[in-house]
């Protein structure tokens, strides 16, 4: 029964309050859990970022309703992604599901076409209160998936170079950046393990135009405050921190920037 | 047995925590839906402007919570208004129920004044915590609203000027910026019909110091990125916007701004 | 079955989406609260005084997950603080409770040892998801305090000096600037009524590097809009604020600052 929201809608509009209200309407039992209405506006990679490294702890059942959507008005389709973990995805297809469908596998996709769920009127700009919520409604009042539309192959997918070994160094990309300014890489242990780049030593961490000599460490107090250094993170990932400080702010630095790590010589 | 938030008291203070204890400790069943708690600080026409546009959606029964009152401790009313939709509003009587009012109709208006459904003590600087969020919880549980105070004709509304059409333009206002900075106003589709003003054809948009052509399209993607467009948005209202832009900060705008539409000549 | 969540993790992160997932996944009946995801970040200082003013308005048996944690990874206690109010809170025990248990008193202390609390994995960098949640989780479910490790005698205080009064000045410290920029002191009534300080009449206020006249009131109406003022506010504090203005912003002041207080002479 819990529906969990996902978007870039922000807290300063009527629009997340609106499709609360739809919600409600359609299953006055849901319950809603904000995930986040603050992605970044327009930013489905770093909404699928945080949907991808989340999801994962709810409870089987969970309906995630999940809105960012810059293309809103255009052919893009709007889907319900059932995963492995029977979490259920009510979005549109544009890449947001990237890293649940990686992490959590994809057990059934849906397009949503059947107007018997959808709000009576349909904005053109505004598929997250017409057609999304109520979707997402109907599924957490238990509406079987195959009811809201044809079935679907695959989703899109956000196309992110896998990060790679070459000449002794770890090539990557910056994938999210959080609220601390904690810069969050692609790369994981695994690969860093590959080029023999070992948690304790001194690393060479390049992102264009720096370039810093930090500690790959454990936590964020093995180095002195406002220092940089390199830790796998919560997420397992490799990540770029400040020390009581802000990296992102520091390099100026944002995702999709290239990251190159490398032993210290 | 919802309640539902609306505020500008922000979320990095002790505010709004602790008028959700206050809500949860008279009214334990309580299901607080947070509607916006960053309405922008003291700004009444933005905090009527999302209730007015969201509360619609919201089930029989739903009461709002509404606290944006800038002029605490003053002689204003502090009322709770039954709507034709049998919504609840519990607001300062400041014009903050003004798009509610002309939006849903107007049942029943009572003044708060019975001691019995306030905190013991009343503070002279947070009547939210004191007066407004008690209330919202005895009437979440049932206490009939004759029991709050006596009744009241009319509510306080903000004096709007309405659209009109002017030799062959139409001029309204600016009434909100919403998070993507989209400047919507108070000029709805029928009185651009009325000036011949249709969809699919360049307008000329001036909003002093800016005179901008645009399209008058359907969708944000009917532009290019980056390109301003004039659209009737899902409120029901004419807004600018600029495609994956911002609108506001391009233009300095802000509510309250004139705005003339003509056709471009 | 509350539990209310303080951190400063953030809303455009998968911090508080993960946290609130093992929540709902180990006490699927849980009804989520959000206190205040947007603390200023790794203060310590503002989480307490948040959580100190606010937590006492909640029913018993409220289970408070509080997560500033700048020192996540290093040796301090993570611990459950039962108050006299039979509250419970869930937190590193770093000075978050310090104005908790002045105003709540403590009757249990217990540190979180027991591993079958946790999460099987635990990461260095992200213990509020790893074993702060779980902890609220399990004691949200009703098991017993004692179950989660041994008891400790004492917690962490924040060292803030009291105020004093001095050559009839009343001198003390900003403990708090709020969303609409009030700067809230640590000095009560009680002491300036002992320096003969009394509302209604023009006092100087000095923090350095400003000294400013105005006048001791009791609601920001008292004085015109954008004038200065100082008001016991609703925490029972001191505070300086600018009618209709932001006072922080003004006064570059911040928690921390010294304030001294005299009558106008």
């Amino acid at each position: 029964m819990i529906v969990a929201i996902l978007t870039d809608f922000g807290q300063q509009s009527w629009y997340v309050p609106a499709i609360k209200g739809v919600l409600l309407t359609i299953c006055p039992d849901a319950r809603i859990v904000d995930l986040s209405l603050q992605v970044p506006r327009q930013d489905v990679l770093a909404g699928a970022f945080i949907l991808g490294f989340s999801s994962v702890y709810y409870p089987r059942g969970t309906v995630f309703l999940c809105i960012v959507d810059p293309s809103v008005g255009t052919d893009r389709n709007l889907i319900i992604m059932e995963s492995d973990e029977r979490h259920y995805f009510v979005a549109p297809d544009n890449g947001l599901l990237t890293f649940v469908a990686k992490r959590e596998g994809i057990r059934k996709i849906v397009k949503i076409t059947n107007r018997k769920y959808m709000l009576r009127e349909i904005s053109r700009t505004f598929h997250g209160r017409d057609i999304l919520a109520p979707a997402a409604a109907y599924l957490t009042r238990g509406e079987p998936l195959e009811k809201f539309g044809p079935k679907v192959k695959k989703i899109v997918r956000l196309d992110i170079e896998e990060p790679r070994v070459e000449n002794g160094t770890v090539r990557g990309k910056i994938i999210f950046v959080d609220d601390f300014g904690n810069m969050i890489t692609n790369i994981g242990e695994a690969i860093l393990k590959k080029a023999d780049i070992k948690s304790g030593t001194e690393i060479s961490v390049m992102f264009t135009p720096f370039s810093e000599m930090m500690l790959f460490c454990q936590t964020y107090d093995d180095v002195k405050a406002d220092k940089p250094l390199g830790l796998i993170g919560s997420t397992g990932f490799f990540e770029i921190s400040v020390n009581h400080g802000d990296a992102a702010k520091r390099y100026h630095a944002y995702p999709g920037s290239d990251v190159i790590i490398a032993v210290k010589v």
